[in-house]
């Protein structure tokens, strides 16, 4: 049970994606649909979706998976959006979900750090004192 | 507008919480509504709301808010949760609501991080190339 998870139970990628196209960060639709194909592109099992469109611009959802979360806002009118993909277990991959993420919205420019989520040391007793 | 921003667009609190209770982790309802106050505590717009939970165990979800979201995974069996706080502009604190979770959750053991998102260096203009 390590293997990339390195002892954690989930991997958690924040991605900053700058230079992206102010009228695709801006459709609520476009963006749902693109952050749903991601996880799918992950092989995650979608359980929700709530996406929300701002006034007078930008986007904010997310889209909760079995294996943890995928979740956006975007700022338009600079370009940018911050995303982030959570996935726990073996199975699903966040960086298959993170690059199609960046292939999708047309990044130019990006940053993306993974975190990694419950970290168990020793035995799994959780009294970590 | 720099602040507790220091540039950036938003704060992002990644919450690791160990030792909480099991049945306090496994009520998607109580959950749920712990999520919610402390979005409500930290003076945050509540926008959509979507919870899931699993079997045998374990609740997801996430409340996305108008300053950007709150989400969490639970493992009951193991008394851990994985929370996040992200919140963006000056209005609102992350750590009023990550102050408000650790105590709501009884959890005996946490780590807390805060990683600002949406660096803009010099101008605005995207092109970070």
């Amino acid at each position: 049970m390590q293997g990339q998870l390195g002892g954690a139970l989930g991997r958690h990628v924040l991605l900053e994606a700058y230079g992206c196209k102010a009228e695709v960060l801006d459709s609520v639709k476009g963006v749902e649909k693109t952050m749903i194909d991601a996880a799918l592109a992950a092989g995650a099992e979608i359980r929700e979706v709530a996406f929300h469109k701002f006034s007078p611009q930008g986007v904010s959802g997310v889209v909760v998976i079995s294996e943890s979360h995928l979740a956006i806002h975007t700022w338009p009118e600079l370009g940018y959006a911050a995303i982030d993909v959570f996935t726990c277990g073996e199975s699903v991959n966040p960086w298959d979900a993170v690059n199609y993420l960046i292939e999708m919205f047309g990044a130019e420019s990006v940053t993306a750090n993974e975190v990694k989520r419950g970290i168990f040391q020793g035995d799994m007793t959780v009294k970590v004192s």
